[in-house]
């Protein structure tokens, strides 16, 4: 590559829509240029960082044995009719039709087709274990694409997915991509943290996400001292034991009090330790319930509305709930959690703002929340702490009136448990394993058990050993290719440009010419040719009437591991050789210099 | 890759959707699938042919200084609202909206795109020449999609763009690909003819089919012996030179005669020698003239109705017209036609079916046809041969009623000329070199010499060396990838299955374990090991269970070159080499067969 022909154009000022650095930086360094939000066009130092990146991805898919096909990524909607996913994934799909009306998607991601694939191929146990893989382009409509690379709406994505007759076979395929990927962010240089997630839209039981640790990161994860680690939204919370019914009887009952002026927990707390002090101690945020209208958006735009109650020490989180609400509901999908309004609010009277509980109403008679029964027909979901037996202070659907001492599956009962409420540093770790602390991470991959969800509703099964059908069980992987690349670039950079690891670099080496005359040109084209007969990807800076000092701006900027500066030094028998990422340099006999290149390309070298 | 692993299941029966070899052979032997109406997925065996024929496309591209891009392939409608090319897509083009409303397509074809990339790069002519290319995933909605690759609504194309200041550079960019394109087929083994071509929806002046000779291809082309070559829709005729005034003039003046029964060109020529015979000789079909009336079905839907006269033995030729006549009713894009119905003609009474003439009408005082001043104002669109001075037989446009010697320009003109009839084998070549003949063949490439449109369009200049900005002038240049791959398995296959070319070949030897026992399994194994260590790529049948019979017929559909069958020889120390094209087999002694399989991968060995 010579820059003089090279097709570049690096920019002094960052984009302006760029928020985080490997956007900014990408651009500017003439790596990638948008085309729309959140879809980029690849330029030629762009797509040699891209291949790069592939290249690591399938040389570690090979090594499992997973053999590589490629779908188109505009498909037909009836694979995904007959899965549910063509409703379950909302506006996030792009959808068409063609000349003949007929549905069509630009593909989020592929099991559909993988499942159906494998239906038409194997018929037998013997066909068994199969694992295949695919390396391209995906399309999801997100609501906000941002930061360039990390979340777009066109992106390259390896997806694989294994096929295996049994439980074991799904295990040993799941760990399998498990060390696999391990091994490709190590080769990526990216520190990556395997965390416990939730499978949301893609159904299926376990499953983990390869978190890479980054303050730019969207995702949020815990992690014990004991070795626990998960995505938030998949934290499971530590209840109480539930208290045995003898127990639970011996517990006085609940007394309603005037509570003036207690609407926000904080009073409340405060209005309590006036009026029903505590045998010991104080009444704290932790031994209210509050109660919390919510409105459910389904996939298709209805809205349902419930309760959630979780202890007045904490907030609900609506990314943890949204998690689980689908499955209480009884609703596919992952609904969208809203506030309710006060609209919503005045169609139930007999929810007094600030007061309401999940006890009886003002009635005295029926209970004012849950599903069947109650006043309002409202579903009730409760968070884990809310166990049977737990004693609380909470409204007592009357204005300016609480119940203290109202218990948990004797007073009022719930229509479900939800994880609702925001992990704290400090919560135990569901394992035991000691307190957790939350650190924010980018997603990098995240593979699935996804079971026999999507074999069922396509039909994939095979005769067993005993010569039985038995429904295959999937599992499926995932891994951002672009996504890796803009967090390489995140990961690896200084306030002067890209510094890529040698992995991935777009050159091994950059030959600057800063030197003018033509012994010096000439000089690094024959350095450049002995270069790339030892192996070495040059990129050379022979750019005539552009000063030394832009070029060594435009190296900094564009981060090749390593360079070589053609200067004043050659008349003395010397070239200079930099290391981009330390920035050190020194000078070097024209005699060594090939030497010394090679063994940095190779790792072995000392640096500049 | 091992046949007993590989994702691989050959099918006995031809797809009941297909109608040509290679569509037949390459999904009955794994190579694809279908997913939809023109949309393919790619098994492994598929995905390395593909990668064959992009590295050639790709080095060749590189040969000739074009640096490689990617854009993505959906869109905003906005740089092709800018160009027109929106509308003039019609139906062909896949288009949606995201979740905001905003419109998107799927890219055709990416002039917009790779203009306004070069507008954000390009300042000077220093800048220029300048070509990029890229290998990517193209959508067209086809009325038709068929006869699998070759004709999909989702296909792999090369596309390449080149920049220049003036009409010399574009000359030499077009000359460069048009020879890289010469390698290029000549690499993969097709035939191809370059043949003057229509620039249709893509606007610009010069361009050149390369059309591969084949029975099943879609374009019919002419060739003469002095070596002219267009796809017939681009042939001009050859149209006689118009009559001086003078000699027009002195031309008879026309006669109306009674022709009761002459309503076809066949029974007026009968008719005409009966009542009005000719001074010498006979009259004969290309004496008369025939008026079509068609109706034009603009881009949008709007209806044109027109009339086109061309020479009675002549047919006209809608594939040919449509390429002509939306510059004639001065619209853009290629209108659809269709032949006028029952209710367009009645809705023009002074059209007497059979009787149509371009002279005047039963008043006697205006003309039937033409956009002004005629009856009807119906455009008259005529073939070239109907020139200024030629007298016709003619309709007299009443009942039973023709008219004689009713002179071209002197008697009747007309709003425009137009390409409309068939080239029929023995026309003359308009550049005079001799009868044309026709032959049918594939459109493999594209070349365009664009010209200024786009860059026009959206705006994209450069200083020129005096200061003065200039719009830059383009070049587009097309080779449809996987359509390659399609032509090379229609070129070379037999009624055993596909017959791969080395340069693009899955495999460079497929291996056969045709005996049974442990030693014949792992002298195989030994084998690809030493083949692999010479550079071979091994296709290993290493399917226990699997009869000979099953296994020799296998590798005969799959198509790699070369095999070693590894039977009962072995014993005797000897291996079966055998040339898939031949079918010729010898034994071989295992210590010669490495050499012999690196020769014939080397193209440098003798064939079994």
């Amino acid at each position: 590559m010579r820059m003089s022909t090279l097709f570049l154009r690096t920019l002094r000022d960052d984009p302006a829509e760029a928020e985080v650095a490997s956007h900014k930086l990408l651009v500017r360094a003439g790596y990638i240029r948008r085309a729309a939000p959140g879809i980029y066009t690849w330029l030629p130092l762009g797509l040699k960082v891209l291949a790069r990146v592939e290249a690591v991805v399938r040389e570690e898919m090979e090594a499992i044995g997973s053999q590589e096909v490629h779908f188109p990524a505009l498909l037909p909607r009836e694979p995904y009719e007959a899965t549910g996913r063509w409703d379950e994934y909302g506006d996030g799909l792009f959808r068409l039709q063609d000349r003949k009306e007929n549905d069509y998607l630009l593909a989020p991601t592929h099991e559909e087709m993988f499942t159906l694939l494998a239906k038409d191929h194997f018929s037998s146990y013997k066909d068994l274990p199969a694992t295949l893989y695919q390396i391209q382009t995906k399309y999801r409509d997100e609501a906000r694409p941002r930061a360039g690379l990390l979340r777009g709406r066109a992106f390259v994505m390896k997806d694989s997915y294994s096929f295996s007759v049994d439980d074991e076979g799904l295990a040993r395929a799941y760990e399998a991509h498990r060390e696999a990927y391990l091994r490709i962010f190590e080769r990526l240089g990216l520190d990556v943290v395997p965390v416990a997630a939730t499978s949301g839209a893609m159904g299926g039981s376990r499953s983990e996400e390869f978190l890479h640790p980054s303050p730019i990161g969207e995702d949020t994860y815990v992690e014990s001292p004991g070795g626990y680690r998960a995505n938030v939204e998949a934290v499971t919370t530590v209840a109480p034991e539930p208290l045995s019914d003898e127990a639970i009887a011996a517990l006085p009952a609940p007394q309603v009090k005037d509570t003036a002026g207690a609407e926000t927990i904080a009073a409340l707390v405060d209005v309590a330790n006036q009026v029903a002090p505590r045998e010991s101690g104080t009444w704290t945020a932790a031994d209210t319930l509050k109660c919390v209208v919510l409105t459910a958006v389904l996939d298709g735009g209805q809205r349902r509305q419930f309760v959630v109650a979780v202890p007045g020490d904490r907030e609900v989180d609506l990314k943890r709930l949204e998690a689980s609400i689908g499955a209480a509901l009884g609703v596919s999908g992952e609904p969208r959690l809203e506030a309710a309004t006060e609209a919503d609010l005045k169609r139930h009277p007999a929810l007094v703002r600030g007061y309401i509980g999940p006890g009886a109403g003002a009635d005295g008679e029926r209970t004012v929340l849950g599903a069947e029964d109650s006043v309002t027909g409202l579903p009730l979901f409760v968070d884990p702490r809310v166990a049977v037996g737990t004693a609380w202070i909470t409204g007592a659907n009357a204005d300016q009136r609480h119940v203290f001492g109202l218990v948990a599956g004797r007073d009022f009962g719930w229509d479900g448990v939800v994880e609702a409420t925001s992990v704290i540093d400090g919560d135990e770790a569901p394992d035991g394993s000691g307190p957790l602390t939350a650190r924010r991470g980018v997603e990098m991959g995240h593979i699935f058990q996804l079971g026999r969800k999507y074999a069922e509703a396509l039909g994939l099964k095979v005769l067993d050993a005993n010569g039985k059908q038995v429904v295959v069980t999937m599992g499926s992987y995932g891994i951002g290719v672009t996504r890796a690349l803009a967090a390489i670039a995140e990961r690896y950079h200084d306030e002067k440009g890209l510094v890529w690891p040698r992995a991935v670099a777009p050159a091994d080496v950059h030959v600057v010419v800063a030197a003018k005359g033509e012994d010096a040109a000439a000089y690094a084209d024959q350095l450049t040719g002995e270069l790339e007969d030892a192996g070495a990807r040059v990129l050379l800076d022979d750019r005539a009437k552009v000063s030394p000092g832009v070029k060594f701006k435009d190296a900094e900027l564009i981060g090749v591991p390593t360079s070589v500066v053609v200067g004043r030094g050659l008349a003395e028998g010397t070239v200079e050789f930099k290391d981009r990422a330390t920035g050190r340099a020194r000078e070097v006999p024209v005699a060594q210099i090939v030497d010394e290149v090679r063994a940095a390309v190779a790792g072995s070298g000392s640096d500049a």
